[in-house]
């Protein structure tokens, strides 16, 4: 199958921008469809746009290198029913038909290519209903269709599954009327629907509704499952924040590298201040998911990222717990219990990541039960600043070393009681 | 395809035992046969014993859930290629056929199985070629078989890929003579022959030969990848020998705590005596290769084992370098070295493992550069025992220090060096 993109829009309410390539939370709409639909198979695209565009379409292709052809619609007053006609000696067989200004999360797109006629969602959640097109359904295909019917049941999202015999009703409106919307031709051709319900989809048509999707695109990057509890109740809740300022601005690795400078700056800071390092390292310990986060809703994720940020944050802890020993001990029974605070957080990691380079899985998927044992890093920082305010080096030292000895031994024991071999 | 198994011999040279489920390495011979053809595909078999032997193979066959008929020949008197005559009735089509004493290693049997005929070898590298069946061949057929034969051009290796006429040429043979020998009955079909040449296989005829095979299966089983140069020039050495020692009487995991054990008991020495201790730990690296040696060669390798050894090996090395540091040291600034050799030491590991987490692949196979880092855990085990000899603490602490962050810092930059993404 191939994609039919109407990206011949004029953008107005945008200030005449190319929607399609306008980027949200860092990325272009139209690198997001793509790109998903790349990884589900579907390579080819047609990209109908107005000689306004073109140029911005080409550059586009380009620069990404995507396989699409670029078609010009030289009389955009047309309807842009006139642009999906366009397309026609462009396709053959089945083909997808998807608005250049809407943006699908990969859960969403996955359900929609297996559909047939318009995908339509019964319950969108992220859509004003008020700015949606609706749709009035009877037995399985399209009575009605507009924004401003009162009896509906469900809204168009934008995204078609069709046939080229849609071309001869398209050709039969445009030979009668002179011009053609996508909704009359709907209308008229009586079009199958497919319920695609509850996942995220938005259209973008006003400067709001980009920052509406970037938080939401943020907040759906948080790869939660092995978030600990101060991680899920506040880090985070502070890091998406973050993210959503910063994703447009900064790279997943600029973020690595300014966090590990920001923790070893709050090791160094113990020289000075152990109140105001430990209050530092927390707010490390909160910047610390921004890369993820940023790498994740700009679709830059590498695997070389998450390699490198892992080997990083365990400088960190370790730089923290030196200095933070170095200047509060001098007896070798408490550096005893200080050298195995530092090691028991590095096997925390080496435990877990252990796992899945074992098993070829990630260890809070196959084992649910990790996910409340307790002593995961965000939960060991934040520990680690409270003991900091109050002064009290020597029982966090304590607790730490116990507690990452429990947490280890913990992990092991789950993944033996898991064991298949 | 099935596999018929002949294994109605008597086993004289033995002192009268089944062969196919006596145990080399800790495997019985037919197991590792029928296990390996089971990872290729081939999961259901044909066993032919005698009357002596068929509670042996049933029981062999119910103790490991094996998908096999057993056929009792009841006139071995008849040869060897009767056994085979009264398996054709359990056979359609193409069918393997395999000697029950014959050991082969999988990357022999994947190509084996793919062949047609008789499989010759033309280089038997394992096999005393005094014993082997020789082959004579002409236009890729059986031109002559035999122990004595003095022109031949291959060895048989008791593997075929045959196919229903075979049992024409064995009936013929039977009417005639009322016995017959595989053999014979190979040379009367001319069957046509297959190369598959310069693989361990090796059949068991006698108690020595049971010996060659455990020390070659073994050897074989050696991981080398991840070796580093005492590893391969010393540490190997001695504990292929260990292994080969213990393979029938212990197991992967009763080794694996055995060791972990000793590691710690080493660390513990260094209140005692440093020296000693040294050797010790030494001693357990050593130790260390023998639990996946075993593992390997006996095929039972899990991956909690290879998960359980690696945590365990971090405390060893953890607790041998904090014993020695305490008894060692004082003042605060070493104890600072102290402790970054203690992380050093996990990180390298950390830094090896969390690769296969991100990447899915061995970063030994994926960057061959990886190879000629130094400071790998046998290495440093072995500079730790010289300065516990030399009594020379605070340079060792210092060096291993230095020696991890180089090699964790080496293995990043490698990474990033070979990342796609």
């Amino acid at each position: 199958m191939k994609a039919v993109i109407l990206a011949a829009g004029l953008g107005k309410r945008m200030g005449y921008m190319s929607k399609g390539t306008i980027k949200v939370a860092g990325r272009e709409i139209l690198y997001r469809t793509l790109e998903i639909l790349k990884e589900l198979g579907i390579s080819e695209a047609v990209i109908v746009t107005n000689s306004r565009y073109g140029e911005e379409y080409g550059e586009f292709i380009r620069k990404y290198g995507f396989n699409a052809e670029l078609i010009i619609n030289r009389h955009p007053e047309k309807g842009n029913g006139y642009s999906l006609y366009l397309a026609r000696e462009h396709v053959d067989g089945k083909f997808i038909l998807i608005m250049s200004d809407h943006i699908y999360e990969k859960a969403f797109l996955e359900r929609a290519v297996r559909g047939e006629g318009l995908i339509v969602d019964a319950s969108p959640k992220y859509t004003c209903l008020e700015e949606a097109t609706k749709v009035k359904i009877e037995d399985g295909r399209v009575e009605n269709i507009g924004k401003h019917l009162k009896d509906f049941d469900a809204v168009d999202t934008g995204f078609f599954v069709l046939t080229p015999e849609i071309f001869n009703v398209a050709d039969d409106l445009l030979l009668e009327r002179g011009k053609a919307e996508l909704s009359e031709i709907v209308k008229m051709a009586k079009l199958g629907v497919t319920f695609v319900s509850g996942f995220f989809w938005m259209d973008i048509d006003t400067p709001e509704d980009i920052k509406k999707a970037r938080k939401l695109i943020v907040r759906a990057s948080v790869k939660g499952k092995g978030d600990g509890f101060i991680s899920r109740y506040l880090n985070r809740k502070i890091s998406t924040r973050i993210s959503a300022l910063l994703v447009d601005y900064v790279t997943p690795n600029q973020m690595t590298i300014a966090t590990f400078l920001l923790g070893i700056f709050s090791a160094l800071l113990n020289f000075v201040s152990i109140p105001l390092a430990g209050v530092l390292y927390q707010v490390s310990s909160i910047l610390d998911g921004v890369d993820g986060e940023i790498a994740r809703a700009s679709m830059r994720t590498g695997r070389f990222g998450g390699y490198a940020d892992s080997v990083l944050d365990r400088y960190v802890d370790f730089a923290f717990l030196l200095t933070l020993a170095y200047v509060s001990i001098k007896e070798p029974l408490w550096w005893v219990i200080a050298a195995s605070a530092i090691f028991g957080s590095a096997m925390v990691s080496y435990s877990t990541e252990r796992y899945k380079a074992a098993y070829g899985s990630d260890i809070y998927s196959d084992i649910p039960a990790m996910r409340r044992l307790i002593g995961k890093r965000d939960e060991r920082i934040f520990l680690t600043m409270l003991f900091c305010l109050a002064g009290r080096i020597k029982v966090l030292l304590l607790l730490l070393a116990i507690l990452t000895a429990i947490r280890t031994a913990g992990t092991v024991w789950l993944v033996w009681k898991n064991r298949e071999n």
